[in-house]
């Protein structure tokens, strides 16, 4: 019986994750859970899955959350309180699917205390990927992908030396805009975003996915999970998500890892590693698919992209204040207040007035991520002068 | 420096071998050499490799051949100095790329002496596969395979443990005539059949290709290079040759190899296994590709790859008949003396008239195989005497 915490347990990956557990009641056991502010949905994972501890995202909704939970389960909140579950001396493996830099800390905590990770929350390697990478090493755990396109590399260099390595293809299905011009980018909707074509994920993902940007974390994120310089990290379009991922190796051998798009195959396969269990899933049939299409990117239309490059060449704490730049620019695009082509410009902005910090601390890391989000909220407040001004 | 043996050094996959090892002087050597009748070209290749031993297709050729190589090469003869190249004890690797059964025996006597095993004759795995493999087993020996597509199920399932195996996905180009109806066929030439869309292949491996009788002897190479049932062995028509071959595993995540159609890649894997070695051959570009494409196969139109599942599932001496019947059937095809679609007829009626022996011995095998031919070869009278009558 393996002992599961799932930070993050109401979005889509740890909604999945359950999904996942439910189909091997008597292999895994759900000790810990955490979610931040839908506590109904919460309270009822609680009543179904009886875990010891459960964090919410505020203190002061505590008396409250009690009320629709049993008495016996403990309840905590906020980091402290996800940081709590993750230390927990019952628990083997931490299923990291908060999203955002909030989930940096309790991951770490969790690797400090030895859990195998199973990560989903690709900001902690993005702002802190060497920190989290080294003390890793140093305590002997296994940062285990659930992304789609790390778990598919993961499983191409399954037996495979890393130094064979010659580079590392992230796909990617080019999202809802693939096809747009520039100027056809100007004027596209939130709900128009919100439409990826092949995977159903949570809002912030979504919108990445349309401008790239998630493309460029994964980039970064995959530098640091498999140890392989960014210019050896090439993206490729790939509109039908059938192959998750590619490595090509030293004699020009190429593996790739396909799937439906379902992330409930890596979800269970970072939870099952070494071992792969059935369990039921639709399954790929390549002659029903028929076709497979391949495309270079267009990083002039989709700045994003570069921009993630970029950072994780600048390296230090760059990435930590592109990726929360980019989590406010985001936020600020789903309540409407800036345009989608103004994300990239947020972005740039910011990076541009940062002066990375190398080698840092997480207080650096976290420091960066704050300054950033302030910073691209007054680099918003030019924009929406300067677009009203014209 | 490991020292290599090729068996079939002038036919397609052995100049190729030899292309191979040109790219690592420093560390192969070519200790044996072997060719059945195309004495100039291996005469050459004597003079260029220097091997301590050579072998050559007719004891009667022997004077002549000397006076074509250096004094200090041994020269043997026939199917007994094959296998005496085998078996020298300073033979690291033999690569077996004789065509047809004939390289059986000295793949045996190899397996017996403890080398290690670069397999391109797939009919010692048709005719033979069970013996042979158990024989590997208890010595030791690990089969490498070299065909594209087992070279490509070997690198999928690379630390994966095949007991999660779900399925194999063997891919096949279709050959010249994929799209063809099955009256379209009765009319095709053997030129028109020696135009292998991707593959630059031997003859008889080309006629093959155009029947899918290939992709049959790769199947059941597949059940016993990898302990696979034939029922969980299937076979998918890729036209672009670029997805080598795939594995299906219990989780229903799909493994794939890629590459360019180029035998190389597969023969230095097997040279190099478990290292990768830089090399300089050209690489895939699946932007450059675009598309890559699937469909189901057509049994009603491809008889061929039918026979060889049931010729697999009945066992014994049932696919060394199979595929005697099939080389006798092709040479016929090649020497105008029957029609492409005389070929599947042949074989069904050589199979229909064999009583396969179970757990056959090499001698069984043998004898199966002789009688194979001359059933074919009697088959073949009566139906051009049937055509000519009609």
């Amino acid at each position: 019986m393996k002992n599961i915490a799932v930070l993050g347990s109401t979005g889509s990956i740890g909604t999945q994750t359950l999904e996942v557990l439910d189909r091997f009641p008597d292999r895994f056991r759900v000790t810990g859970l955490a979610a931040g502010t839908s506590l109904q949905k919460l309270a009822t994972q609680v009543q179904r899955y009886r875990p010891q501890v459960v964090s919410i995202g505020q203190a002061d909704n505590i008396p409250y959350f009690r009320s629709l939970i049993p008495p016996d389960v403990k309840v905590v909140s906020g980091v402290q309180g996800m940081s709590e579950i993750a230390r927990m001396t019952e628990v083997d493996t931490v299923v990291t699917s908060i999203t955002g830099t909030l989930g940096l800390l309790p991951t770490v905590e969790a690797i400090n205390a030895g859990k195998n990770i199973a990560l989903a929350n690709k900001e902690t390697l993005v702002a802190a990927g060497e920190t989290v990478v080294t003390l890793a090493r140093q305590k002997g755990v296994r940062i285990l992908p659930v992304d789609s396109e790390h778990s598919a590399i993961f499983q191409c260099l399954n037996g495979e030396r890393t130094s064979r390595i010659s580079k590392l293809i992230l796909t990617a299905s080019g999202g809802p805009f693939r096809d747009r011009t520039r100027s056809q980018l100007r004027s596209v909707t939130v709900a128009q975003t919100l439409k990826h074509p092949n995977w159903d994920m949570g809002r912030k993902i979504t919108v990445d996915s349309a401008t790239m940007m998630n493309k460029g974390l994964e980039v970064i994120e995959a530098r640091w999970l498999f140890d392989v310089e960014l210019q050896d990290i090439e993206v490729l379009i790939h509109p039908q998500s059938i192959v998750h991922s590619m490595v090509e190796f030293a004699d020009g051998s190429v593996i790739a890892q396909m799937g439906l798009p379902d992330m409930k195959v890596p979800i269970q396969y970072a939870l099952t590693y070494p071992d792969r269990w059935e369990n039921g899933f639709p399954r790929l049939n390549l002659a029903e698919v028929g076709q497979l299409s391949f495309e270079k990117p267009r990083p002039e239309v989709f700045p994003c992209l570069g921009l993630a490059y970029e950072a994780g060449r600048q390296g230090g704490t760059m990435p930590a204040v592109m990726n929360a730049a980019n989590e406010k620019a985001v936020e600020m695009f789903l309540d409407g207040q800036i345009g989608f082509l103004d994300i990239p410009l947020l972005i740039e902005k910011v990076m541009a007035n940062h002066t990375p910090v190398h080698s840092p601390g997480l207080d650096d890391i976290l420091a960066s991520d704050i300054w950033a989000r302030e910073e691209a909220e007054s680099a918003a407040g030019k924009i929406i002068k300067t677009s009203r001004t014209i």
